[in-house]
């Protein structure tokens, strides 16, 4: 899966506490999380007294690049976060942190994954007074801790927590406290770490591995932790139920290199690759992967398959932030700007492609295209995915139900489709057992229709804003 | 008075209902009230489904620069605002005018004034769980009329403005309605224009001349007009009381081709020179203003004193928006590049300036030498308005009251700082006379220290907000 | 004279050796001569060994707003130039000083005036092979330079400049060196200062009054100036001629502060309003300017005529860079946003207004529709200049012949175009008896058709320039 | 090899002939040939009667983001160039296409490779009184055309170029020809390809492929080609001498998708791997690549030699254009941001990583670190070019001699200092007999230190320009 236009979605969640660097560190993290979201990026930080805080549009290294701006953002404490827009319009005011004043001070809060009850809870604050700020659903819980009339940060965010229904790996941050949250299905991942006497909050693992932290567990599905100077706490704030981490963390987002729900993903996707070459082998006389997503699944492939693997495909890294295509009648060009086929290794071989998921299908058929082009005899795909057919309400950036290929066609009309000579998805039974660890359950509403938390809102775009070029 | 760190604070607002152009008139308005406030400005439109804006710092012509700006703000509504701070911090955050969703749509407000009782309401409003998003005094009208359970709008808005005290010129707009407060006091003016059958609000009439609008009346002290499909509808909604109208718009701040209070300011101010003239005489060769602030007062000094009106100061229009001093240790810079003193004018002569105001009296400390080194002989000045012995908390932007100069000397000590042959103010009494019609009270508190309202809060600078980069 | 598509053109220019500051110094010379471009402006240093400089679009004050940049302008010689384009595209290629590297090290150059045989020595170096970067026509005058084999630099300014034509008062600077050359006519104005033991060159004594330089004498007609570590040389390098100074640098272009030719502008001026008043005067209650450029002149028309100087014409000094006319059909906008009438003076009034010339009428058309709008009974123009009849190519941006109006109509036809009740223009006997000096000879081909240089080149727009976006 | 401060240099030149979107191809040809220079941009289009002309620095689809500036480009001729400098400073002027005004019309050039003797050229021609523009070697070139008194273009170019010394690779253009040159010893790839009617000069051929062009044939070492109305006319301008085709194309510069000197870089790289593996064997349980350069190298290194290969290393694609190193004491920063290790695939493996080549070493030192950390039990490096031990002067940016590691350390010293188990290179005869074709022979020198073209001039920094900041 590779194309902007389909699935990436997602965030990435960071906090810190305790350290002399924590702006700093966090900074780091955010970029090892880049891959979560490239839209925009942000950190808070509290001197203890104040917050300071930078925002912006953009790629981490890009918001950061001035040497002082990191100097100013001074503390021991810091949160941040990447943005990939999934309901809100994307601009700079939807950018995260949130940072806002209550009455006892500031608070700033980060949160990866996608509420479903935010709509109701946000007309009922309205009609109340509440003053909105952003078309977030995340803006949502901070108005419920603003009118919480209970004492403490904890009762007040618990109080906010058991309001909300949905995906959220949250952290939030007061002037001397950092929290974090998963909410009790645990959609999405959030982990964590110390570094010498701080902790870390991360959405993966690889941000503890850039800044040499250590790996301590996975928040728990339904936990609240609050850290400040009494030390660590940890209060199960739900009452135990089935969880429902999302594959596709595994499948396609979360990188290679991390661990996720207890196991490290390059792993899983290996075994996603041999268990596929069990169940669906092919005919071919060489494995390529569409880089750089599946090439752990290719390589596991190639290995149980036996069939040589082999760079097909590079993948051009120069594209900058747009590239606009000046010529409107050139076919197939957001493919050919993106990958450069070589020919030698391609010409005159069956080629077998692994994908790690087909959403609409048009680029697939585009890189079959090329492939073909290039002197392939014969393209065969195997998906290390079942078929998507429904779209994601709980954070992962799939299009509406029409748009989905494999709502629309069987998989032998996807075949003809995509002009290749053979296409095989995983089976979701064995997609399951690739992953089973017998803690963790997971959600695959995408493949199968059946969704974790049934849906009471209606999920066309929101329209709460007025537009503005402030 | 003429120098930036001293006095000139205030703002300008304007409104526009029922004009297929409204934000170019919006602008068009803007633009002649720039004098009130060169810090920032915005217009916000309603196209009656949805709020369109643009906020900036810097000057209306530049930052509506680009033509496609306007033709975006679409709409037969909108209202603008061109800011000079007086409380909170002057980033673009607090540019006017405020936009915020309430529960029936979203409203814009531009304030012209200053309230004195905003931080007691904010820190109510908070408790309640409120989240305020800038540091101005004007969000907190919004918040006051978001949380009225009121049913209709207007009576939404006179519950909030009955719980304001200080200085407020207010408009308003929703997506079909257009409204306009003034508070009891009338400390700031405002007035109602028509073009066609468009209504217009502006602070003062030399907006509607620019648009060929014609000026229809004051808006009153107290008085609330609402403006929507039905017509125009006027309410008075406080008990009457005696009005305190800001005097200083006749001295200095208003532009000279308005009327205000119910006169023209141009002809007030001469009337002040020529009042001046009988009552403070001088021995001089030739008189000369401080230009451009004082030119008016000047002329009418000369013409009742028959001393000959000369151009003896240039004033240098080329100084952009931001002046380095380069080199240190040059004296007087700041006073040298905004006027150029004219040596065949001065030279041997006894030269009688007519000042508007002394506020620090540094910078026109720098003027008399500047006009001494051109070679004038003796050196009289003559102010056109009493001593400045206390703050305003209104909304002009005195310093404190320990930098005003007249707070800490008797005039005989101004006259030596200053280093003059002579120094002469106007009597309160004469300036009040040049002014008597008989109907407004004017506040004179920064002659007199006597507030018409009394202060109870502590005016020390705000701190609520936590600093940001975004 | 107050638009800007009618006449202001010309340029100012600036030198400074031997000062630790240089380039502070040259800062405010150009700041003081802003009046004479504020298209662009540059300044370049030489440390010694190296130049160092900064050019850009905009105001001194705006370029150079950053408070390092004339730090690292390092060195004790520098030179400057404002920019008001007269040939060539308004590009930023064209900002001076040029700067250009020689054989023998770099040299850079400011140039104030118009070549009128540049178009030949172009042609003749380029078919040499020397390679054009700008479409400035001071550019050849480098080129020249470089061209020549001459021993010494000096030798080779010499042998270049008697191959020029027309109006050139130049500052030039290598590594080590200062000079200065002033055609031999004298076109525009060039003098020298001291500041301590530092030399300033510059087209104005104001900038010599606003750096506390002292003003020792203008550069002569034909002479080239040399100054460095061997002192200040002068060199007569023409047969002496007659000489044409531009008129017009007293009836509208200098700053009235400034000395020109011998005397200052002001004084000149003042004398020009009162010879007008006796020439032709002109039955009024009051005379007003068109402010800022006739102020004086309608003085001295006041004092002399014994009617009362009013100002009835405020200028709006907040226009701002670009400002955009939002609705097409309101007649006459250019002059509403730059001027407004005050209603109190000019009602009832018989207005004499005193202008400093009339290019193509258009806008003194709309200013006097503005006067009698604000309800003045008569309207008499009295222009401090006579009838401009042809375009000047010695540096002054006038437009064509046929948009100049008296070369289309009778004064009795211009006063029906513009509306007035009497219409009287400077006669040139009168003009040149308020300057005779008995030393200075002046230009008044504007008025008489006569060049003191004949034209040989054809003045149409150049075209040697590909269009660029670098 | 893939560290900034390193190796790559080089540019990319394309040119295009006859098509109605000239620039489009051009941009399109670039973008493709981004590998070859990130500094920096440029295209210059013909009409026939003008050019128009964009260069910016950055990247070639961020520079041309903007979707009017490619429309703006218009003629059938166009040319464009990538740069990353190699002599002359890093900045805007630097950037090419040059583009000049020569007598008979503009003249644009496109330059890759090196000139030994531009400072010999530069001072004579500077003491003729030619002017220069730029620190550019290139520039040179055009200062010669412009000097030549032929009278044909083709003959002032023939005239120029015959008194070149180095490497270049030259795409010139005027207002209806293009041409293209090649220097007698071929350093530089240069081909020609066809796209319809238009003809296409471009570095490689990868960019003919993204614009769907068909190869025709390598531009010829001393050949001359000029396309104009009258067709295409080939001319070879020197006695033919033995080639010295720069090896270090094929190692890492250029993309393997092209086909350059004859032959497809990924086959050629493929069979350096494959000859490495039987010449420098080495007892691993994994092959790893340093993605992406050594990625085929690699792959063909685990063919011949049955280790399988893994991804050990993910690249990091996200690092944006400046990434700031916020931590100081954190060690091994550079290589922490660019490759993420797979601790899975290392861990407990004896891992053999191939390299392309080795310059300073420092950072191959931290990726054996990081591979180290991640468990690999024992490290073993096989390098597919021998060491390099000599400077480049035809356009490979190599670091000084004194910086080069293999000169300084022998093999077994720079085991050491990576800490490796064992270390081998590939032998300059492996190498050689890998590429031997018959006809071209290659440039060693920085194996060899035995230079093609002899060096007469000093190669230490040039001086020529004064700073600036434009």
């Amino acid at each position: 899966m590779h194309i902007k236009s389909s699935i990436h979605a997602n965030c990435g969640v960071v906090g810190v506490y305790g350290h002399p660097d924590a702006a700093q560190l966090t900074y780091l993290c955010l970029y090892a999380l880049q891959h979560r979201g490239q839209e925009g990026a942000g950190i808070v930080s509290s001197s203890g007294t104040e917050f300071k805080f930078h925002r912006a549009m953009g790629l981490v290294s890009d918001i950061f690049s001035d040497v002082n701006i990191l100097h100013e953002l001074e503390g021991t404490i810091a949160i941040g976060h990447n943005r990939y827009s999934t309901t809100g319009e994307n601009k700079i005011e939807n950018v995260q942190p949130l940072v806002m004043n209550l009455k006892d001070g500031p608070i700033a809060v980060s949160h990866n994954g996608n509420l479903i009850n935010s709509k109701s809870l946000r007309s009922t604050l309205m009609k109340q007074g509440s003053i909105f700020q952003t078309s977030s659903d995340s803006e949502v819980i901070v108005h419920l801790i603003a009118r919480s009339q209970k004492n403490t940060l904890k009762d007040r965010i618990k109080e906010a927590i058991l309001q909300l229904s949905g995906a959220y790996s949250l952290v939030l941050m007061t002037r001397n406290t950092l929290a974090a949250v998963r909410d009790p299905k645990g959609f999405r991942p959030l982990c964590v770490g110390k570094k010498d006497n701080a902790y870390i909050i991360t959405s993966e693992s690889c941000a503890l591995d850039l800044i040499e932290a250590k790996y301590v567990r996975d928040v728990q599905p339904g936990e609240l932790i609050i850290i400040n100077e009494n030390g660590i706490h940890s209060e199960m704030i739900f009452t135990p139920e089935k969880t429902a981490a999302c594959i596709f963390e595994y499948i396609y987002f979360s990188r290679p290199d991390s661990r996720v729900f207890g196991e490290y993903v390059d792993k899983t996707r290996r075994k996603f690759g041999k268990t596929l070459a069990e169940e669906k082998p092919a005919d071919g006389d060489i494995v390529i992967s569409v880089p750089d997503s599946s090439n752990t699944a290719a390589l596991g492939y190639s290995q149980k398959s036996n069939i040589k693997f082999e760079i097909g495909l590079i993948r051009n890294h120069y594209i900058g932030r747009t590239f606009i295509h000046p010529i409107q009648s050139q076919r197939d060009f957001n493919v050919l700007i993106k990958f450069n086929p070589v020919g030698g290794v391609l010409k005159d071989r069956r080629v077998v492609i692994v994908e790690d998921s087909i959403v609409r299908g048009t680029t697939l058929k585009k890189l079959v295209k090329m492939v073909r082009d290039a002197g392939a005899k014969e393209v065969h795909i195997r998906v290390s995915s079942p078929p998507i057919i429904s779209p994601c309400y709980y954070g992962m950036d799939f299009p509406t139900k029409e748009e989905l290929i494999a709502n629309n066609k069987s998989v032998e009309e996807i075949r003809q489709f995509l002009n290749v000579d053979s296409l095989e998805y995983f089976s979701l039974e064995g997609l399951l057992n690739s992953v089973k660890n017998g803690i963790t359950h997971f959600c695959t509403a995408c493949f199968s229709g059946e969704y974790p938390i049934p849906l009471k809102e209606d999920f066309s775009k929101d329209q709460y804003e007025s537009k503005n070029k402030s």
